[in-house]
């Protein structure tokens, strides 16, 4: 009979940081990590595995860092847990005893009920190694491809497959723009700009109601009465918890999501299970409603609250803020917290900042580019409660400025009288620095 | 009679933005701007006037903001301060009237009181643009260039005038590392070699005893016994406060620091008269000793808060964080707040937290560069007092996201689950977050 002090379900963006947490926190405890995965890709690395990285191999999470922080690794199975005894039970019958569990289960791709949906060349976005290659392979033979989806997954899964490749990219989207689940219409207009700039067709508004062929995808046809040719399709319209094993345990799960119940501490209902990232309920930083916002940077976060607290409740979730980026035809777009048009969605009085200007100073200095940044505060407590940013790739960092002054409850005046470090070659000019004076400019607003 | 509402003396980093936040804060206001300079040299601009910019022209701040916040703008010299009669007198005996007066006078550079040091082809560093052309002319003809003085502008002429030119280049710096008063050794060791790989001589633990020649200069004499040939010679040991005109008005000035005497909301000895900038004396974040910190960023942030409160305190000054950066040899430097050795000088139990990681991931994305990260905490609070990162690029704004961590005293804990934004082409993988790590490696130190 085997017996770890903490055994993590999962070892991609969650089940890593969790176990590497029980490490730091707990020295003397043992970690074992099973997961199904011989190699594990890095989760926002796989659209760039189809034109800058070249190779599903060379986007794999490391092992060394287990190894680092004295984790064991195992590649198996899980199929049961028995809350009961405290252990699980792996499909090859293996039994393994736990004092603490944390569930890092992952989600799984959104497979529409379309009909023609299983047809040969019709891809969802699977995190497995010898799945991404067969895309990568089938890839390089297609002249036609359509993405269903315009979300982050859809946009750059766009972009790199038409790098360097003799073939029709386009990209079918429901919504009034591509990504417009995490900006606003500004920033969305100037990122389909940069997606029609490569050649990419993109058609919002349309719906995909078949997808059509004998065998293999020969066309999508759309609710319009368009119909695209197309030799090879990929689904990019989202994911969903991966709670099998947890509901077979008789977790709680919630309805509306479909991710594991978790209270504030990534407890489950069994106060001996933790779990965190893509497989559990989220809870907002700003309100009662739950987002359901997937994201490797939320899981790592969740997963240090889960490794810290499986021995004593050490850390308290705040709530997802959600916090993410892109890059587009070297073009960086970037949002934290909520955006204009959620903040309005949701009911809040808002007053905001915009500020557009050069990335250096001066502007012949190398890399000059412009960036354009709004900050939205809630115009009653004048607390920020969003960012966005898009324009030079200072934005990458900038966002987490953002994310910091919000996590922080900053107010416009705080944000105003910011202390910022500036250098030609690297930022805007002190007068013109952009999260100071979109601050100032919100403030304005209201005299 | 000619009456303002403000008048601001002085137009450059602290000036400027001291006359637009007036403007913004009080709408219907009239605020004119005196300076002496036709056109006005971006300060933390002036070094790459001499390689990557090219000359002083393309190195100005633009008048341009000026006018777009329809603020005045005189060429003059400011004479004196009726205090009384709340007047200021020109040069050419004109006189104004204000009610609220903001001086913003700069500073001028140290100029030693050496042997030699008034021979010709010994510059200091003015922010005059036809002094500047003058060093760039005479830089073309410079064979063997000596900088006196190892701090940010005296590294940064070196790496730039030894740019495409056939030049001997050597810096003289008293301390036993270039950059030790901004950065901790080990940042230094790393800055000096990027110095070095250039081509740069550099000798540290050597003071200047004698600027040696005739009429022009011919040699630099160490105390140390040495003497380096030099046809050039460029002083960047330091500024002092420019407090001319607020000495001979009567308004308190501060003895150790030779900065004009402000309070919290930057108003001076006078209750019509505020200023901010260089020629101000400086309050810490950290302690109640006076920073000698002279930086655009802070001028500027100061002038926010002075121009905020000329007709009603309403913003305070925190105190100077002290924010900084630089590049050398494409690698970036920053720090902000305290460093490990001024941290541990100024009495402080701390704990660190280092990190070395790549910049983006996976390693194949291009501009991938390492990244190397320590923050210090107060033992005691667990709070944030500094941090220093050197490496990729990404620490230009990165060090934002410090400055904001320690504006609003987060903990190591708060730290640790800091929300980011991640993405291959911009950023470390969430796992392997910078700021994240270095916060948990500092919290493990004390298990």
């Amino acid at each position: 009979m085997k017996e770890y002090d903490v055994i993590v379900i999962g070892g991609s963006a969650a089940g890593i940081p969790a176990a590497i947490t029980v490490r730091r926190h707990y020295p003397d405890k043992n970690v074992l990590i099973i997961r199904k995965e011989k190699q594990v890709s890095i989760p926002c690395g796989i659209p760039y595995i189809y034109g800058t990285v070249g190779s599903p191999d060379k986007n794999l999470i490391p092992d060394a860092v287990l190894e680092k922080n004295k984790i064991e690794l195992m590649i198996n199975e899980v199929n049961a847990i028995n809350r009961q005894e405290k252990s699980i039970a792996l499909n090859n019958g293996e039994i393994f005893f736990y004092k603490k569990l944390i569930l890092a289960t992952g989600s799984k791709p959104i497979v529409p009920s379309l009909s023609g949906v299983n047809l040969e060349n019709v891809f969802s976005v699977k995190k497995d190694v010898d799945y991404l290659s067969g895309i990568l392979n089938r890839l390089t033979k297609a002249k036609d491809l359509v993405i269903i989806g315009g979300g982050f997954i859809g946009v750059e899964f766009a972009e790199e497959c038409n790098k360097n490749r003799e073939i029709n990219v386009t990209i079918v989207e429901m919504l009034p723009y591509c990504l417009n689940v995490a900006y606003d219409q500004d920033a969305c207009e100037v990122a389909e700009t940069q997606l029609k700039e490569q050649g990419i067709k993109v058609l919002t508004n349309e719906r995909v109601v078949e997808i059509k062929g004998e065998q293999r995808v020969k066309s999508v046809k759309l609710e319009s009465g368009k119909e695209i040719k197309a030799d090879m399709v990929i689904l990019g319209i989202g994911a969903q918890p991966n709670v099998d094993l947890a509901e077979k345990s008789g977790l709680d799960v919630d309805t509306f999501s479909g991710g594991i119940i978790v209270d504030k501490f990534m407890m489950t209902s069994d106060n001996n299970i933790f779990a965190c990232g893509d497989c559990t309920c989220k809870s907002s930083f700003f309100t009662q409603k739950s987002p359901k916002l997937m994201l490797a940077s939320i899981a790592t976060t969740e997963a240090r609250i889960a490794g810290a607290n499986v021995f004593g409740l050490n850390r308290e979730n705040p709530g997802t803020i959600g916090a993410f980026s892109t890059v587009l035809n070297n073009m960086a777009f970037a949002v934290a917290g909520l955006t204009e048009e959620v903040a309005t969605e949701l009911g809040y009085s808002i007053i905001k900042g915009e500020i557009s200007g050069p990335n250096r100073h001066p502007g012949g200095m190398p890399g000059m580019m412009n960036l354009t940044v709004k900050l939205i505060f809630n115009k009653e407590t004048k607390i920020i409660i969003g960012g966005q940013l898009f324009g030079a790739y200072n934005a990458g960092e900038m966002i987490n400025v953002v994310s910091a002054c919000i996590q922080s409850k900053m107010t416009a005046e705080q944000i105003a009288l910011f202390q910022t470090a500036t250098h030609p070659a690297l930022t805007a000019s002190p007068i013109a620095y952009h999260l100071v004076n979109a601050a100032e400019m919100a403030i304005k607003s209201t005299k």
